[in-house]
């Protein structure tokens, strides 16, 4: 096999890397921190945008889009935006550049000093809300329901393809409110939107809850996430939906004439999900093999690979193939017929293996005598022989079967590694010895949260909203608690 | 009416501003020469960007995604690119906000500086070939055929929206290749998409053709470009397609095995159009009522406006509309049904012209009894009565017709404008008095071509690709000339 890539058991961490780049899903750039989305990488992204971009619009909202750039003094406006939002940010200082006077080259030029520095978007709340305030007079200009397709910039300094690179995609959903209530039912809305499309889309099970004080957006008074597992026992923040009150509106003066004729300030959610979804799709069901994609998600669901020594032998595997594939198209499935003449049949399996291809198919001079086909699914590694009259309808079949079973091992795995716990010696034992999803009692308050973090670095991923009310008592101070909170160790 | 434009003859920059604004399609940000596309605008962009990828991957290309950022002294590399390529760009130096130590607000932290400074991609040859020469060992890594939809920054002194802005969305294509011919023929295929995409989709004539050396890419062999002629006379380069030769292979050593074993440098093409053909959209077919948009690319093709007093009526014509609606979304016909009950009637209709709705139907009382229902149509603000049970295939018809129709116009204006001088005077008095596309004879010279700009403002547009050869002198030296080149003053 051409591209061998580390074992999880080896080394997890190197795993990951290895499939992302091998598989080639994206690669680092000479940019620090910045990576290339590569074509097959961004061909999956393609297929998330496009079906989360429909779940969108069926929820009413629509598109656009605002400046890259963000004056430096609009961080200031919202205080806790400000003071919470991390400060690594990129900044643009000059717009030109010049020959350089002392040689080759170009260098930047001091004459084109802009008066007040730009900040590459991190997040668009503050520029969105400070154009809203032009678009917003009246509650018939209510709702706004905006979403924007963009790139955003948070300058980390240790990165890692996908999960935190300092340049990623994402979509930001800015929506403006007459209510409180309808605000509060829109951050709910989408991040059940986010977690239909883990589970159906991506098989991914997650969890869905409200976050903490300590881990809420700087400006929200409520944020929403949904938390998957990863096979190493981390947890993965998948997607967030925030409740921002009134705070952007006050910040930037937006107020609307309510029904009643009085002015009032608008309420605001924002929410996201971005390209980290690719490093969570990866973590979540890829193998020592290399990716595992769910088949709704796989650019190419069917692979073909003939298998032959003459030419003779090649067309006429090529003709079933080529009848083969029309049927498939015809129900709607993507296929690619690997006929490259360079390369043994074997190389091209791990190949495929490699990138995840859900169905491999297989067909030498024996099926043609049979009228058979090998037929190979990338979840379990299992084969069979199919009659090529019966394939078309095996495929369609097995691939609804692949994505379940990808969600139901997730599930399954996931609830191997969730416990509840009643006391702290335990809490620390299952953090440090088996990591996981660990359901414990807490007393609320935010020290506590921060004396958990200090001595296990856990996090309180969630309260989870399916989690009924418990009488119990905190596994720190021994204070009363009513429900428990989702904690574990997190990307 | 509630949103007056100014008229094209009182002052044709102006209407234009104002169709873009009141229309929703953009606006101006607090941001110095970015805009914000609003989601009617950003509705029309996403048509014609998913048509535009569709025609991309027919022709063998895929997307992927690459940094934002291009390292400073890649500039450098490319001679004629650095020299050639505007230096206006927007530089990142810093990487980090602080807390203002002397009050409120985040200054810029002076111990984040970066060691080199990060240009805010302008366009992305650099970045890519940088990126390509890890990609590239052989032939059979070739050809690559990519495509990527971003944003870029160009620090323009004088914006205007969509035309000139200092953030503009694109798509940019950068593909490689063994051999000269595969480049040029790839090249001229891609411009040949373009003016396809004009032509059918935008209901735009172009002219195809090469651009003289003068106005020829930085770095470029060769720049083919097409070109429409706006209302005010004036040419707009609508998209470019640009043959590189070797010259980003050997500025960044992108070199590959042929299949005789010998190195050789890869050739390269790239191609993009922007959001600047929204601009060129508006002024192609809009009039003094507002903006009118063709057919494929309207986000609402035919809007139902009810004409009633009493509630009952209301409901009966709701009714009726709503039947006729999903008459014609089984047709994939896109439709709104504009039932505001705080406006009148006139309004609506005056505001739906503005937005450039292709067809509108008015359904009242009398219509009801007779079973009809009153259609106009954008193009031509002509009205007819039209049977319920005819309506949807009236308007299918009517969609195509409107559609053809706008072409056919553009191009009966194009054809009036656009004639062959052969003196110098003559040029003159037609560029100054007429406007247009000019056909003249040109020695071939960038020096004729300076006296000719420098006298008359007037550009060489390109050298038009289905323009027969002909015996000819130029207009200005006399030399001979073998065709003729398409001159105008352009935006
Ligand atoms: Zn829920
Ligand atoms: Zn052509």
């Amino acid at each position: 096999m051409a591209k061998e890539i580390t074992s999880r058991s080896e080394n997890y961490s190197q795993w990951y890397n290895d499939i992302v780049v091998k598989a080639g899903l994206a690669d680092y750039s000479a940019v620090r921190g910045c990576m290339v989305i590569k074509p097959y990488g961004y061909a999956i992204w393609e297929k998330m945008r496009d079906q989360l971009d429909r779940m969108f619009k069926e929820t009413g909202h629509q598109n656009a889009y605002f400046p890259l750039f963000i004056p430096k003094s609009f961080f200031s406006r919202e205080a806790a935006h400000v003071e919470g939002f991390a400060k690594e940010c990129a900044v643009v200082t000059h717009y030109r550049l010049k020959n350089d006077p002392n040689g080759k080259g170009v260098v930047v030029d001091d004459d084109a000093k802009l008066e007040e520095e730009l900040v590459v978007r991190p997040t668009s709340e503050t520029i969105i809300w400070n154009t809203y305030k032009s678009w917003i007079q009246s509650y018939r200009d209510l709702p706004i329901l905006i979403n924007q397709w963009a790139n955003v910039v948070r300058w980390e300094m240790r990165t890692r393809l996908f999960l935190r690179t300092a340049e990623f995609l994402w979509q930001e959903g800015h929506t403006a409110h007459a209510t409180k209530q309808e605000a509060v039912e829109e951050a709910e809305r989408m991040i059940d939107v986010y977690a239909t499309f883990a589970r159906e889309w991506m098989a991914m099970p997650v969890v869905v809850g409200k976050k903490s004080e300590a881990e809420r957006f700087a400006g929200a008074v409520d944020t929403y996430s949904i938390e998957a597992l990863m096979q190493d026992g981390k947890a993965l923040q998948a997607g967030t939906s925030h409740f921002l009150g009134q705070n952007f509106a006050k910040a930037f003066d937006v107020k609307f004439l309510n029904k009643e004729g009085q002015q009032e300030y608008v309420w605001a959610t924002s929410w996201g999900v971005s390209t980290r979804l690719m490093g969570a799709l990866v973590m979540t069901h890829s193998d020592d093999n290399g990716l595992v994609l769910p088949p709704k998600l796989a650019p190419i669901q069917v692979v073909f690979v003939p298998i032959y020594r003459k030419e003779e032998e090649l067309s006429a595997i090529t003709e079933v193939v080529q009848k083969l594939r029309n049927e498939l198209h015809a129900k709607g499935i993507t296929t690619d017929y690997d006929d490259r003449d360079n390369l043994k049949p074997g190389f091209k399996f791990a190949e495929h293996e490699m990138r995840g291809v859900p169905i491999r198919v297989a067909i030498g001079p024996k099926d043609l005598e049979k009228g058979t086909a090998e037929v190979a699914r990338r979840d379990t590694l299992q084969k069979q022989f199919v009659d090529q009259d019966k394939l078309a309808n095996t495929v369609e079949s097995l691939l609804d079967e692949i994505q379940q079973n990808l969600y139901n091992r997730a599930l399954e795995f996931r609830e191997s590694k969730t416990v509840k716990v009643d006391s702290y010696d335990e809490f620390k034992k299952v953090i440090a010895e088996k990591g996981g999803f660990v359901l414990a009692h807490w007393d609320g308050t935010p020290e506590t949260e921060a004396i958990i973090k200090e001595e296990t670095k856990a996090t309180i991923r969630c309260i989870p909203e399916d989690l009924p009310e418990e009488d119990g008592k905190c596994i720190v101070t021994g204070k009363p608690s009513k429900r428990r909170a989702l904690f574990a160790l997190a990307y």
